[in-house]
């Protein structure tokens, strides 16, 4: 008797996070998932390319957090829609939850779907949401050697970007060395330089993000 | 007939965290179980720690990382007994990895031991180690928002250590504010304001672990 193997080839996140992509791809939403450590500048990065694109772009967020609504309601004086999710003491976003906050949003009305994940640079890696693209920031007040204590977050996105570059005079910081560190790591991985406090590098990154959305039609 | 239950009233790791602490006690070894977001300078707090006591405490370091011993290295160069913890991935450490790492260091010759865990402000708070007290830093770069967002950390902990404050002129954060936040929450929390790069308020922290040693006999 030959026995049947069924294999789970995705698991149940990544499964909904596949149907998270189609309906997105259908409405024409680039997806951003960014990531960082508490405290890096999320919702400041989010609050910059709002500003930066607003004109020129349809934006929605989805603001996720263990507890609160502070970052949303940051985002919400912006007069964009923005959807909550309260993970309720879980470290990361999972696929499902982003499918709920997706029936929460005018999505015929969007170009451009920024998604906050929880302040973490563990967890979220393991979890696709159903984006388009993985950011993270980092900020220097971090310090240089994250990439060595935290590489698969490195690893796994399209983009790492480098804020409150303003304080690189009182920190130490070798952006140069961050820079050989993680491309030797990831060597297709764009990077920005920014400081979210006086605007600084904002163009460069939302020119970039408004190419992701024209390439994606 | 009558159903018995007996229930779990332990999780395994609280259990070997007990046993844990139960060896540590035995050799009146004072343990602190540090936490805090990537980047808040946990292993610098554990550097000026050294320090400022290594004349009156015998110190070890227990250094918890997803990958690499860069931090241990920094700690080795201070010539205490060091043990690294690699968790392969893992968010945060638990009380079964302590206890291999007590196996490598030099028990009946500390009187101080600094577990430096895993670099997130959400999943260290569900493991018991086998500590005498959890402590949190937070840096000013991180934003004075920290407890609406992250409360469970806020909560559990002992002290809150209030690192970078050399960056204060040049960072939006309110440190009344924030200790009112966090008062709230924990009405019993002690406050440090500390530099480790400059060394400011290092030996109020250090004289406070003095006197938690002390107290421990």
């Amino acid at each position: 008797m030959k026995v049947s193997i069924v294999e789970s080839i995705l698991s149940a996140n990544d499964e909904i996070a596949l149907q998270n992509k189609e309906i997105l791809d259908q409405y024409g939403i680039c997806t951003i998932n960014i990531m960082a450590a508490p405290g890096s500048g999320k919702t400041s990065l989010i609050l910059r390319t709002i500003d930066a694109l607003r004109h020129r772009l349809r934006i929605a967020v989805i603001e996720g957090d263990v507890a609160s609504t502070v970052d949303a309601d940051h985002v919400a004086t912006k007069e964009v829609p923005v959807a909550q999710i309260n993970t309720g003491g879980q470290c990361h976003l999972e696929a499902q939850m982003v499918r709920r906050a997706l029936g929460e949003l005018p999505l015929a009305d969007l170009d451009l779907l920024l998604i906050e994940n929880v302040g973490n640079l563990i967890c979220p890696v393991e979890f696709k949401l159903g984006e388009d693209l993985n950011v993270m920031l980092t900020s220097v007040p971090e310090g240089d050697d994250k990439p060595y204590k935290y590489p698969s977050i490195f690893v796994a996105v399209d983009a790492v970007v480098i804020n409150k570059i303003d304080l690189l005079p009182y920190v130490r910081f070798d952006v140069d060395a961050f820079r050989k560190l993680v491309l030797g790591m990831n060597p297709d991985v764009k990077f920005f330089e920014v400081s979210c406090e006086t605007g600084q590098g904002i163009d460069d990154w939302a020119e970039w993000v408004l190419h992701q959305r024209e390439r994606k039609g």
